[in-house]
């Protein structure tokens, strides 16, 4: 509350004829200005975060491709693709002839010596459903996609082994029931090997059919913000929220890594406070992100100890964690169904009804799905 | 962030022989000190918030009756009672004939003028279980009640016409395994119609036997924070925690009305972000919470309508609702399990599949019990 | 703290051939999100809040102009001017012949319908001191200053009637010592009615030195951000930080209002908590910021009254002022040095050493300039 | 962001007859809840935080003497001494035969273990100035002071070798102008050596007539909150207010090197965001507050190093210090007259106007007071 800091801009200053070039580079704002996604990593893997689905000025966004690398330093993301629509472009008569890669490029150098990684891509844009619109991330060169045709600029990104995924399948403008189908295009994008994800987290929407499509043709989850315009006036970040991600479950923090990790259906997504994915990644992540930190006996003084154990968690995630209990323990300090608030530590007491050295707890955790209205089960081993 | 207030004190000063007697009456602290818990009416009824478990100097409290008395006006709550013990004095080295109807006469006092209504009571304090710990509020004379015999002091408040309730049964102290047990005493109380309520939430304890044993044998549910030192500390003001209180559900803000209510088993216990209570009254106060303050048709510009349909909720109490969506609609903006947070609005987006003018949406709120692990399920019917 | 809302975009979409124009509107952030900067209006003026030095990708900034709009109407500003670089375009391989008034256009498009003032304007940029660089706002074509001689496009912005700044004088880029100097060449531009006003604080930066060039040279005061990339970034509105602003003494709310107040240096400048301007314009507004709402004789009961009176003062304005008490009575509740904090409420008490009905109160507010080193002087008459 | 952290009491049993002996100690709140008061030591002292003048329910006070021990761990003070009213007990229906060092009993056995100097007090309180209300602390029987005679009781004081001071001597109850006057009865207690401090600073009140009565006479500056309720709610803590305290500049953290310093004028006093005091104390206080953590010379890419040095502050204290700047240098960065935040780091560009190695920076601190309207001077040597 007290802090006031006073920045500086470092101002580059190069001469040109008869004017001044000056480049300003602001300094890194300090720490308390940051909103960090925070997420542990897994038995495995590192724990990536993502944004892959973003707008610039060469498009239809309305910021210059620095400020999306300065706003993903200042969440922390690890990742970041600059998609500007190929197909629409409402700024020409200011950029006409844009360079489909320019939004990659200016990003690209801005990034340089930071550890944020940032990836070619661009949004195969069709008026109709299907195809929708499709996001093709890794590209070499984005101009090669310019094509009216969709499946020709799918088949054009796979010749640049590029990561397509399908986005906003359930946007009301191009699905009037907000329900994401399936078609035979799509069909044919994923039997030929061209389209690899899905968006089941777009900007403010969630779609479970979305979600199921992924699961019965085996695509990666993707969940992205689609920005346009800022992501702290969207997100609202005063408040506490958070844009779409991606979470990337890769061998190591590269991008071929996270291309693998991609490829293989390694991800899951953070949406609105909320935790999608497969359980065999879900579960391992929620059980990082709530460490036991102390079990001990509640005591009564001036008799013997009693039969309730007090078990310490520190929730080291961004999510509030809406926990219900199943063990088969009730607990004193609170009712079956609670929420464990972000980057906070609980005490949770359990009667165990005899005293016990190990017992289980066991948690559906209410906002991490694993499947449509199917939630990560957790089992928590307590040793005393 | 910028009120600093500068307040003044205002000293009332009395002349005694040869001191000063000063009277310091603190003026009422501005809004943005308190932390008023606020709650809707529900229809033929007004919902007061009471704690009717409260220590002072008077036994083994830290405080002198009038901070009770000030914490509750903070508070908003509408109604307290000072319970002090009856047989446990440990300040009486310097407090040797406590009168036991001191800390009510003093709160009653401070409280003049005042909308808080303060009603007398004790606790009866035995040593072991059964009958451990009861309170008897709405006495005439404590005194009436300084009795060995727990049996005889329960018949003394009965002809008081007090409302009795049996405190934390849970209490590892007196129960081991924080198991609440009815025993053939409690038994013989209820049947001769000397206890009337038990605390399902007392501190920081919850207890699902309580609640059970309140529903089989017709007992009034009662919360209550049985603080020694200050709210404020205990329950952590500052990160949004809060006592946990009797909501009692009257047909006006009288003492008498209170009383009537609390005998009906008119009542719910608001406990760590969590309401407990009977169906009949907990579901037409969460619906009196969540109020739909609009309804419209998301629209996809250049195209007819869509069907989908935003609804904005706006939460007009302290909780913050964890809802499951149990529609027969899926919804586009949110998961099926999500938070409403307290005093805030909230755009819901439903995907009704078709054009419709009216349609119910069902959410359970799986923060309001109405009995053990069985959730309240609400229906509200979204007029276009 | 508790209002996390979910707001919703407004998806506009237009049909092309084979592609979708898609415009986003955002609707407006909720007020919570605002961060208003408040000032009161004086006797016979509005009080406007102006930015008129503001850069876009059209020549070194990071965002489209729409971007500048938004921030101008979350922070409550009643006018703003993009004012790109001339000479200076590197962005011009993506945006090879940019319409010097296309940053205009696209702002005021924007701001179509909303309370804000866009006026066109353009900054003339020389690599060297004299002139450094001006701003030139109200033009009617930008363009006609395409020219590389600073005094030609001086004499072509007059041709417009349009209102000349020159920017901050100090800048270490062309002032290696920081220290504004009012060269021959300026001094002909003002001689010829070319140059009216000054940047007395830019961005960071205040230089004591233009405001005495102000003075000495009637030259209007100018207070600017010269943002380049985010104004919530720069100035840490999370902090509490604002960016520097002018404040236009107008006699309405309107473009030709607002340049007649800028043309007859009816201006002050808001920079760093810090009020800087004429007296005749800076006393009535601290006056009006800081309005007497109550007084009262400070009692001790039991006794008569006492001689000292407690004033009760609201600063309405958005300033910690920073007061020192000159009165010819010292105050009881506060050392002769103290803040009163932006937007709240101050009780001070006053030893007047005998009962008055009426007397001054006099304070320099120590962040407030008048000069170099000069502070406003304000006199309160309390009226009992 | 730092959430909802679930304590647990820890129950205290013990047995008696037919009846529990019930003690709360509650777990030490965790430091999120904790306002601590921060000062830096001096070169050659410790400075110790103490509140030497607070009231429990053993005189007019509202709360048991425990509160006190826990609201001062909270703050963070190093000593604290309850002073009840010697001949004022209101409370004495209920406490009819006060043992005057029951307050002091309690608070010791509670800080037993703790790091915090619980000393024994007394307040001596005449209803009539002189000589009005005085402090006896370091008392080894406070019920040796129970004389109707003031001067007896200061010389019984003496006795025990206490530390005595005059409390709010412009408190209107007693000075109807709130202007402390000197009078013969305290020029005699000063030349008994009887009373060696006097309060400039008590409550909500500063009086400077005081602190030149100190000055004059050579008495210890004393600030104190003479609370009588709530530390939290009468000084406004959330909004970052605090009870004014006294600063000791001690040899070591115990009672004896204490009352060491008391008694040889090393204090300060803390109040209302104010320093006060002798500058031997005062100066080099500041001086370690404010630490210059970099130097650097502001750098304008593209040429040589320009003539203007950065230095960036680390303020380590509590106080918002409101600083003038009185170098032969004027800043770039502010005005002549800035505030730096309480536990903040702040940038201030300097106009060296030539390249120097070393140079002075010079304050007056504006909200460090020295003497009545006389302030600290501070300079601090820059070293590139």
């Amino acid at each position: 509350m007290k802090n006031k800091i006073n920045t500086r801009k470092l101002i580059t200053v190069l001469l040109t004829l008869n004017s001044v070039i000056i480049t300003e580079t602001t300094a890194q704002a300090p720490h308390s200005h940051k909103h960090d996604i925070e997420f542990p990593n897994i038995p495995g893997f590192k724990t990536l975060k993502g944004d892959f689905h973003q707008h610039t000025v060469f498009s239809d966004g309305q910021v210059w491709p620095t400020i999306r690398v300065e706003e993903a330093l200042r969440e922390g993301l690890d990742a970041i693709s600059i998609t500007d629509h190929l197909e629409y472009q409402p700024h020409k008569r200011d950029i006409p002839h844009p360079d489909r890669n320019r939004g990659y490029q200016i990003a690209k150098k801005k990034a340089k010596g930071k550890d944020l990684i940032v990836i070619n891509g661009a949004e195969i844009t069709k008026k109709v459903m299907p195809p929708g619109h499709l996001n093709a991330i890794f590209l070499k060169d984005a101009n090669k996609l310019l094509n009216d045709d969709a499946l020709s600029q799918c088949r054009a990104a796979k010749k640049q082994d590029a990561f397509v995924f399908w986005n906003h399948p359930s946007w009301v403008r191009q699905r009037k029931d907000g329900v994401a189908t399936l078609t035979p295009m799509h069909r044919q994008l994923i039997d030929e090997g061209l389209l690899h994800g899905i968006e089941i987290a777009s900007e403010s929407e969630y779609s479970e059919e979305a979600f199921q499509i992924a699961i019965d043709n085996n695509l990666t989850l993707i969940g992205s913000s689609d920005i346009h315009h800022l992501i702290a006036w969207k997100y609202h970040e005063k408040e506490g929220g958070h844009r779409p991600i991606t979470l990337i479950f890769a061998k190591e923090k590269t991008s071929e890594a996270m291309k693998e990790a991609l490829l293989n259906q390694r991800t899951a997504v953070y949406f609105n406070n909320t935790l999608i994915g497969n359980s065999e990644y879900l579960v391992p992540l929620v059980k990082q992100s709530l460490r036991v930190t102390k079990t001990e006996i509640v005591k009564a003084h001036g008799t013997k100890n009693s039969f309730v154990q007090a078990v310490t968690f520190k929730n080291e995630s961004d999510v509030d964690y809406i926990l219900e209990n199943t063990s088969k323990f009730s607990l004193q300090s609170h009712t079956p169904i609670f929420t464990i608030k972000a980057n906070s530590t609980m005490k949770i007491n359990v009667k165990t009804l005899e005293l016990l050295n190990t017992f289980d707890l066991k948690f559906t955790v209410l906002n991490a799905l694993v499947a449509p209205k199917k939630y990560a089960e957790i089992t928590i081993k307590i040793i005393r």
